[in-house]
């Protein structure tokens, strides 16, 4: 290739981390080759919201090649990494291995079971598109078939969704699918008996939200047993059954639903790099982000732990932010210069409590109510159409231009999706 | 049920024949119950488009709940039809039995691979959305994986593009892809060579879209090689191979997607029924759409073959006729009167030819090009509006209201959707 004389970057993950790696490295002086499994972008922040039915998967899923093609120096790989062969540097794939010069790890994070029993055959997860469809069919699915079925019993365990995990993914989701209850399902089956219908939200700890003041934990909590929520506190999950959650303390909740958003721990690729990994399966990280012994390898995101900083929150403000110092920190190791140690700047926390209420810790203050809920949708608004802004827009694209863009070129997940080899 | 006394009419399949015939039903003094295997309607004639990755399928999908819930005499339940015990007036399911009086089949049609070798196996379907999905979703991949394969046959197989059959659904797909081609994928995949993509179109006859006037004929079959699309008359397929189509003439053409689109036939429900079926599985009618020795039991759509009629084209227009003179025939009956013999009024024939281009056969007259396409453009905006319009907005709602039901509510086809029994 004409452009082989000029430093390979090697971004694996489109995710936060990785699109605003790419970004900070458009138009720059190197060669920059984006690697993900999927085509498209996943705006994981209101991922709840599409197995709640709220939006469609379209909404918040962005073509990859869309987003890059005006950018002369970034192409796209899609290709699943398996590995890395740190002597060679070349990322190993499930297609041909791919050189680099640089590699920023941004892979994110998976469902992280804590060995609970059951929870990998039985439980729904919320940390994929994939798997929010397929939460949101079983949702719909059962209420059909609660509609027809004659024994009490059974209609009552297909009508009960158990939420495992009191943080925000556990609590947005409750308080979104507490509201398609309450009103298009309730209007969709009349002849349901909505007594039936339960929402139970089970938490190990003391209070929901860990890490929020508590005065926002307990409104939090209010709030979503106002919406119809059975709030369990101090509930560990003893094992995930086949229909059916037990608690530690022996309650059985006979259950079709267990959606488990009681953990997550970094990517397995971390484990490609054969150090020993840190806490939840993440990677140990110089305050630089840069992997001890191979300074070529920058690690962003859920996977990456930089070591002098504690452990930050696995959100989307701390992967933009350290994939857009990862590849500057890049750039300047190319210009002679020496990397820069990461620093957050927390924007706050936000998570809604069904429509109209939320709850804000932003800047030191607290709040709640309607107020911290048009603070969340302002921000969610501005993240969205800022990703597009800054990567697009930015190229020159009509916003409605875009949209067709948007909708019409996803590989949306199926598991049979491509049923035929080609070769 | 305190309605129980009302007649019962049972109608089976969402399609244009079933939603027309319940539609004709609403505020009549009859018990209406919808059964389908799915939640939502599909607009057929679009699916080739989302096959094209031109709309989202939740464009072309409206859920069955938010059509009807403003219907008090009508229910839906979702349910997949396996049998009729015809003594017992029973509709039998994967569910509980459903009791009917008067029986509405409009189950619609599957792919007829005519017992080709290897077309079940190893093709394509367009006949439904999870189907069209399965496609949208192939034909990315394969631009995904040409970009890395540095095997130049392999490469080309990879995007060679094979549709079987000229009918409308052929044509229409054939100028789709090429267009998606052309555009889209040529800017996304700036590294591939689009002289290795090939379009080709193989149809058995002697021309294009048999049953319209010779001109329009050969003006599709031009039109369509301007796209870029290659197309093989007088070709006959021998066998559809893995990775490959064999035509009777010895030509193997190396194809990573062979799409069928040659033949369907009636739904596999119409052996219910116990009697000889017609050509291509359809189920004999008299005149009045009815069962012959089961005056109670109606067939429409694709499914239907009502003697003396010659044989109709499987299209919508066609159903939602038979659909609502059905349901009317049924009112009749309940009346005292007796039922009338259906007469299809021909609304004519559309296909288009990429945009821009159609080919219409209205009124007797035959057109092409830019003017015919504006029809076909005007025809399918009326047509879906038409069908919220009338069987939605006509109960009130508002549209941006509808807009939103729309895009909320489905069970998007995914074959491990709902991977765990509740049972």
């Amino acid at each position: 290739m004409a452009q082989r004389d000029r430093p390979r970057i090697v971004v694996v993950g489109a995710g936060f981390g990785g699109l605003w790696a790419v970004r900070t490295l458009a138009f720059e002086p190197v060669e920059v080759l984006l690697v993900d499994r999927r085509n498209h972008h996943t705006f994981f922040p209101l991922l709840y919201q599409v197995a709640a039915a709220e939006i469609e998967p379209e909404a918040i899923a962005f073509p990859i090649r869309g987003l890059l093609h005006r950018f002369p120096n970034i192409g796209f790989e899609m290709a699943e990494a398996r590995g890395i062969d740190l002597e060679a540097r070349r990322l190993e794939t499930d297609g041909p291995p791919i050189p680099y010069d640089f590699l920023i790890l941004s892979p994110g994070s998976v469902a992280h079971t804590f060995g609970v029993p059951g929870v990998a055959e039985h439980a729904f997860f919320l940390k994929s598109l994939d798997q929010a469809i397929r939460l949101r069919n079983h949702i719909l699915t059962s209420f059909e078939r609660a509609a027809r079925e004659p024994d009490p019993l059974q209609r009552r365990r297909m009508l009960t969704f158990t939420i495992i995990g009191g943080g925000p993914t556990g609590v947005e989701f409750a308080g979104a699918l507490a509201e398609l209850i309450a009103r298009p399902l309730r209007r969709d089956f009349p002849t349901l008996d909505f007594q039936e219908v339960r929402v139970i939200l089970v938490e190990a700890m003391e209070g929901l939200l860990p890490g929020l003041p508590t005065p926002l934990r307990s409104y939090a909590a209010a709030r979503l047993r106002r919406l119809g929520v059975e709030v369990r506190l101090q509930a560990p999950v003893e094992a995930v059954e086949l229909g059916r959650v037990r608690l530690k303390d022996g309650t059985l909740i006979e259950t079709g639903t267990a959606v488990w958003t009681a953990g997550v721990k970094g990517d397995p690729l971390g484990a490609a790099l054969g150090r020993p990994l840190g806490p939840s399966g993440r990677v140990w990280v110089s305050p630089t982000l840069q992997v001890p012994g191979h300074p070529e390898i920058y690690v962003v995101g859920d996977l990456a732990l930089p070591e002098e900083l504690g452990k930050l929150p696995m959100v989307a403000p701390v992967a933009i932010q350290q994939g857009i110092h990862a590849a500057r920190n890049v750039l300047r190791v190319l210009q002679g210069r020496p990397p820069q140690p990461f620093r957050y700047r927390d924007p706050g926390t936000l998570v809604t409590l069904g429509r109209n209420a939320a709850v804000a810790h932003v800047f030191g203050r607290a709040f709640t109510g309607f107020p911290a809920w048009l603070l969340w949708l302002g921000v969610h608004l501005l993240r969205l159409i800022g990703l597009r802004n800054r990567l697009v827009v930015l190229s020159g694209w009509a916003w409605d231009y875009l949209f067709y863009e948007r909708v019409v070129r996803l590989i949306l997940p199926m598991n049979d999706g491509d049923r035929r080899p080609i070769r």
